[in-house]
């Protein structure tokens, strides 16, 4: 995987991560980039996030520098001296402004950073940057993620690039999950901004794996303008093309992180149809999503219809119970909100497959919403009782 | 367990549990009964809730017909009158009005009851019952149950005795869970109406297992007067004591489900301290009760104070996330948000026993809530991944 024009990553291991893992990562532009993010909404926000968001409003950015195996979360003043100071052991390691590098974390919440291992790390890492390093940046930043996920696309001479952690802890608005989008791209501040929010909407903020929403959760995108021309804004006969991209790229990062949620053995796409709006549908395919026992039911590759049901019921609104039709592995196993005409047998062996579709139509409307999730396993509470402090 | 004065019972198998295990229960009063009910507030209401809130809407009744194997919810309009022919059914075998019998139902979603079963299974329990069928009844409501849940207390001359199923599916408002209080006390219907609502707010309604709310809940409480004596309301006093024992049996009630719950192997109370008010207390109790992360670190007794503070921070209101105190196992783990002095050692050695209480101080104020939870385990995943269709 090659980067877009003009830049640089790596990454390495500094002894963060027990494993001796890589666990340090730099990605560097060779000129100024605009920057764009989205960060978690969680009211406890990791040092790094307090920090790039500072980073982010001052318009222009140049670094990111990412550590794995801590993050930096819940550690008070001293939490958020240390992302200061990695951002500047960051700037002068690749001699730029302590201003223009944005640090990310993750890992373990309420543990300091070892400072001595991230001062040893950004200085091994600073000058292995290269315009194939994204791969191991990709690898520096995994955390209980069993692969690298990376994904490109094309708009017109231009190139987005993007780079994603994540495999628990995923909730939308979001997940424990890291995403950095990078693109040689000529892009205006505001639509970039913009064209972010609408490509989180549809990608990152569509999946929920366990329901849980981290601290340090961060998307970051990086315009560099290397490719050439005026930048981007709204209304450009370029933009439609740009955002096409981003939302591609994001959408495939998400998806990438959905397919390796932790223990999990189903991808689960749930397609909410026919609400009174697309809030409706959120809201309703949230509920089937967050339900534990729909999520061991397709675990189990059990068309249990009545559990989509009887979760879908929770929602904060008010509607027809007997105007809800669903389907799973493809079959119309409820309608009317009773038993359908569906062949519950072909239902389950469809759901044998590692992709399983549950789609309702709520009758009505023309909303709709689609969420990825994943099943329940033995697996996923295994890791977690024993990813300890 | 005796029944109080003019109350009998029974419960035997009739077929609708594949396992041949009690699966029909009858309560019948010998005089007509104030009733009192709190049901589920999922929007898919099983038939036999439907009808029960028309049955107590009329103000007496004299029994109560339970069966257990099937819920006979998400059935449509054969269902309703699958729950009517219960009444009708068990009134005739009683000798009493069908307007006068309560029907609740308790198992799979989805499925039409085996009404021929269900006519026999009546046939047979209704010369059955006696003062001495309570632990009959208790038995034959059970579904993923281990236990029968039973407790009784006393006001003044009057008795009141809760009989209770439920071990999966449990959120507040509420749980797949059924409670039944009888009590011989003479209630007035306005007060038994409000006292139930205020003692189900602290008992089943501070419990959330797996945060899943069932299609089928119900509080229901009879109180028949058989101990004598002019009713009591509000403000009479005797209103104070009787409010007390109901309270008392319907909070243990509630916590001996907590302490059966699917696959628990932790009995973990969440303390919500210093909160704005009441709402911001249970708001946030409840976000950590539904944290898969949480309930994964309980359940390997690991006193992961991050995690807390994460689940924490999705609360839908603001607050300073540097005003946060949390204890696990007693121990001051986090203060201010950030690592506290306790000693974590002390407090993984404390959290190995079955019993583990969080609490946690948000430093704003004098509301407080309590909420029951368990540890998530392997066991209530491969459990709920195997109760099929």
């Amino acid at each position: 995987m090659r980067l877009p024009a003009g830049f640089t990553a790596s990454g390495i291991a500094c002894g963060l991560k027990p494993s001796g893992k890589p666990d340090l990562g730099i990605v560097l532009s060779d000129r100024p980039a605009v920057p764009a993010a989205v960060f978690t909404s969680n009211r406890f926000q990791a040092a790094p996030v307090q920090l790039a968001k500072r980073t982010i409003r001052r318009g222009s950015a140049r670094a990111i520098v990412v550590n794995a195996g801590n993050a930096n979360a819940c550690t008070g003043k001293r939490g958020l001296a240390d992302a200061k100071r990695m951002a500047r052991l960051g700037g002068d390691a690749l001699g730029i402004g302590a201003d223009r590098v944005l640090v990310c974390s993750t890992g373990v919440i309420g543990e300091h950073l070892d400072m001595g291992k991230v001062e040893a790390g950004i200085a091994a890492a600073a000058p292995a940057v290269s315009a194939d390093g994204g791969e191991d940046f990709a690898r520096a930043i995994m955390t209980t993620d069993t692969r690298q996920k990376v994904a490109s696309a094309q708009a017109s001479d231009a190139t987005v690039v993007g780079i994603a952690k994540g495999a628990g802890m995923m909730a939308p608005a979001m997940a424990t999950m890291l995403a950095f989008v990078l693109t040689d791209a000529p892009v205006e501040r505001g639509f970039l901004t913009e064209a972010l929010q609408r490509a989180t909407k549809v990608s990152f903020n569509a999946i929920c794996l366990d329901s849980c929403m981290s601290t340090n959760d961060t998307v970051l995108v990086l315009a560099n303008g290397a490719a050439g021309g005026d930048p981007i804004a709204a209304g450009d006969p370029r933009a439609d093309g740009f955002e096409a991209a981003l939302t591609e790229v994001c959408a495939s990062l998400a998806r990438q992180i959905a397919d390796d949620g932790e223990g999990m053995t189903k991808l689960v796409t749930i397609r909410m149809e026919g609400c009174a709006n697309e809030r409706e549908a959120r809201l309703g395919a949230r509920a089937i999503a967050d339900s534990l026992l729909v999520r061991c039911a397709l675990n189990g590759g059990d068309p249990y219809w009545g559990r989509i049901l009887a979760a879908l019921g929770t929602v904060p609104f008010s509607f027809d119970p007997n105007a809800v039709d669903v389907w799973m592995g493809g079959e119309k196993l409820a309608e009317g909100g009773t038993r359908g005409p569906g062949d519950a047998d072909a239902a389950r062996a469809a759901m044998q497959g590692r992709e399983i579709e549950v789609r309702v139509d709520m009758r009505r409307g023309a909303g709709s919403a689609m969420l990825l999730t994943n099943d329940l396993s033995v697996e996923y509470v295994r890791f977690n009782t024993e990813y300890t402090t």
